[in-house]
């Protein structure tokens, strides 16, 4: 099928439109026509090669939303007109302890990336959802609840899936205290889930003009970083502390504010953490962690709390267009909290 | 009660005989006869200053084995002629959430170490058992069960209990892949418990020279650790790793050897653990902790555990004279694998 989606052509590039094909339906695939999609600084990072081994043309884009249009022949689960979504995984090895759990996210051969990725039978390079259609997998395609606005779900499936996979593996609901350090596109909804499961929380910032966003949001607290004396007093209150900050910074002020064999799970610091005393994991077996995004059936428990609970990202809808200007915004922190793009703005030139 | 012991007078004094008074017997008190005191690498720091706030003069143990020679009035637990044991606590604040659990170790208003800490009561300085007698509160005398030969269990309550637990927390039992880095006082006991407790052992060291060793220990496997080649195969394939290394190390190159959602535990390493990557733990929900010693119930299980299944620490019996030279030895790491001290060998001037 041929499709049009924005691509950059090269490191510099920036995105442009590029014309190109979809693999016909295997037995086992969903047609999607995307409706939209959200921005993740991934999208940014890699269509830049900031992380090196990006391939040119790169399609970035994993968080989308659209309709079905056409249906394999083995596919049961998904009809012609269903409102669907795709994540940051469109295939894994199906056959690992990790995919037979459910957790393709850490398929012990490699899932197979939405954008970015070979794909595992006819090795092309996979192209993402900044274009008008794709072909996926159906064990990887998610049911859009009735409820949940389809312009607002995006950013569910990769920044909502990071945190609240985290939120789910150590435990949290009634009563739980949690902290959140930062609130961009995964703190925000960090704060949402977690406040929606039961929790009480508390964003960690550092600035003291966030105080009011942070209780909009559904925090009961707000705790400056930068203040000594309210950190020390913070000390050991937290059952699980969730860092989305992407970019380096020192742990342990945060690891101290962990109560007794609690834990600080980093989603957004992919790279090196500085060092650090271990007297805090010493004596109160505190713990550092980190998570991936999440696996197929977590991410479909996620859009179905979410319908069920009426939570939803806060979104700035784009057209496509506007990417790259979206892309630089992003870069300075000026979004609240996603950019969302209204796939309907992209149309064969 | 007039006793004598082994203490440091001051940072370079090294260790002398000094005459001291130990407490009247309170209500739950228990007077001790000490028959064996293990070394404990933090004897040595403590008497040196190493980690700051000694005060002199300080008799170092923690790793007791005695006698009951008398009881208060309100003790029913111990009876004059029992053989007893008491580790690194000797009091607590008894009433917080940690405290409740038996997690002394973790009281939340600190506990009473049972030297160089501040006695709740009568705000003496606590001194340890590199003594003859020893009077100690009830609730943290240990009973060292028949069939343990009292001469070895000493190390069990530091070296063991700080290896034991962690064990126990991450629930190590048959079937269990464990790693334990570093095979000295606090390793070779780690490895010899894991065995007891079911697990397939592997040593992690930098020494080919340490294989024969670690299988006589109970080891199945040895990994060196500069051996490159050998370290990624074995990526992704331990679900505990003890990490005893007391010195500065990278962490990171263990963490690469856990598998998804397994746990490497710090034990050893009290200062700075050097800037790592994050992305093993993001990738693989891999997570860094540590452990202090460990409760009360759990040390006397752990001594239980060591009477059904025989294991003991390697020790070496050491005269108190010879202390400063065994603290010398140890600082070279000229001992398999741990220095008891023969109290007989301590009378009074």
């Amino acid at each position: 099928m041929q499709t049009i989606g924005y691509a950059a052509r090269s490191v510099e590039s920036g995105l442009a439109p590029w014309e190109f094909e979809r693999r016909p339906l295997r037995e086992h695939d969903v047609a999607i026509e995307i409706l939209y999609c959200g921005v993740c600084h991934s999208d940014l990072h890699q269509a830049r090669n900031d992380w090196g081994g990006s391939t040119y043309p790169i399609v970035p884009g994993h968080e989308i939303v659209g309709r079905v249009t056409e249906i394999g022949k083995g596919v049961t689960a998904h009809g012609p007109g269903d409102l669907v979504a795709v994540g940051t995984l469109v295939d894994s090895c199906r056959e690992c302890d990790q995919c037979r759990r459910g957790e393709q996210s850490m398929c012990r051969k490699g899932p197979t990336l939405t954008y970015g990725s070979t794909d595992r039978i006819d090795g092309t390079v996979t192209q993402g959802g900044y274009s008008k259609h794709i072909v996926v997998r159906d064990e990887f395609v998610l049911r859009v609840p009735p409820g949940l606005d389809p312009e607002r779900v995006g950013p569910l499936l990769c920044a909502g899936i990071t945190v609240y996979s985290p939120l789910r593996q150590w435990k949290i609901g009634p009563g739980s205290r949690v902290g959140v350090i930062g609130i961009g596109g995964l703190g925000h909804l960090a704060v949402r889930l977690a406040a929606g499961l039961g929790a009480e929380v508390t964003v960690i910032t550092r600035s003291e003009g966030k105080a009011a966003e942070a209780k909009a949001l559904g925090a009961t607290g707000v705790l400056i970083s930068t203040d000594e004396t309210a950190m020390a007093a913070a000390a050991s209150s937290f059952d699980l502390i969730i860092d989305t900050v992407p970019v380096a910074h020192a742990v342990e002020p945060y690891a101290r504010l962990l109560d007794i064999e609690s834990t600080l799970v980093i989603v957004g610091l992919i790279g090196e953490m500085p060092a650090m005393s271990t007297v805090p994991l010493l004596l109160g077996r505190r713990r550092i962690t980190g998570s991936p995004s999440g696996g197929i059936p977590e991410t479909q428990e996620l859009l179905d709390f979410c319908a069920d609970k009426q939570i939803v990202p806060e979104t700035e809808t784009i057209a496509i267009a506007d990417i790259n200007d979206a892309f630089e915004r992003m870069e300075r922190g000026q979004v609240r909290y996603r950019f969302v793009i209204d796939m309907a703005t992209l149309e064969p030139s």
